[in-house]
């Protein structure tokens, strides 16, 4: 059994977190965890708006805290991120998400992050050996 | 992209609500989704005690709310639950989990909940075709 706490790693894990401007992600599992999902919890900047495209991974998001919204850049599409709601992109879907105020949101990844991944300019993660 | 709202399932969609006599799951994403992985958010009733053991699947379990602990019943050891705290049971690990306030968790099952399984008498979920 894998026990892990958010505030123990933010303080003591800096392998874990990774941050980027206007965001930072808390790795919560990771590959190596061989749970076969990552899972992260991802905190959005109020005010920051990011285009993200995850070409090689599927990416489901649950919002906790915060609001917001996503467009579907294939379909043109917004739909309100507020606590209680889910997006899944389950076709690798290119997408614009806005924080109207900070949003705290629930992540989970297949195939799994490994960690070393890094932002593409296209928003997307390569996959390790890609 | 897949979008869904907690409380939207919780009143129109039944279906993805299981229940047991101490706990509800709101089955947010299920193998039909085809992500590869399901998502559940569970709130399990303050003062409840609940055995698991999930032969066939992976899980992780991040506490979005509430306290209590689990207690791994392979090495008798017993951690916190509170907000922030996820445990993962990468060894299909036979555990005790304690509310003592009422707990909601977004938990990741590894291969995903299909919706027909029902707990067994000693807490895993059945495969679908086992």
């Amino acid at each position: 059994m894998i026990v892990r706490d958010l505030n123990e790693i933010i303080k003591n894990d800096p392998d874990r977190v990774v941050s980027d401007a206007r965001w930072s992600s808390i790795r919560m599992l990771l590959a190596q965890d061989k749970m076969g999902f990552s899972f992260h919890v991802t905190f959005l900047e109020a005010g920051s708006e990011h285009t993200f495209e995850y070409k090689n991974h599927f990416e489901s998001v649950y919002c906790m805290q915060g609001k917001g919204s996503i467009t579907d850049l294939a379909t043109g599409e917004t739909h309100r991120i507020k606590p209680g709601v889910m997006y899944a992109l389950n076709a690798h879907d290119r997408h614009i998400l806005r924080a109207e105020e900070e949003l705290v949101m629930a992540c989970v990844f297949n195939p799994p992050v490994t960690g070393s991944e890094v932002h593409r300019e296209d928003g997307s993660y390569a996959l390790e050996d890609a």
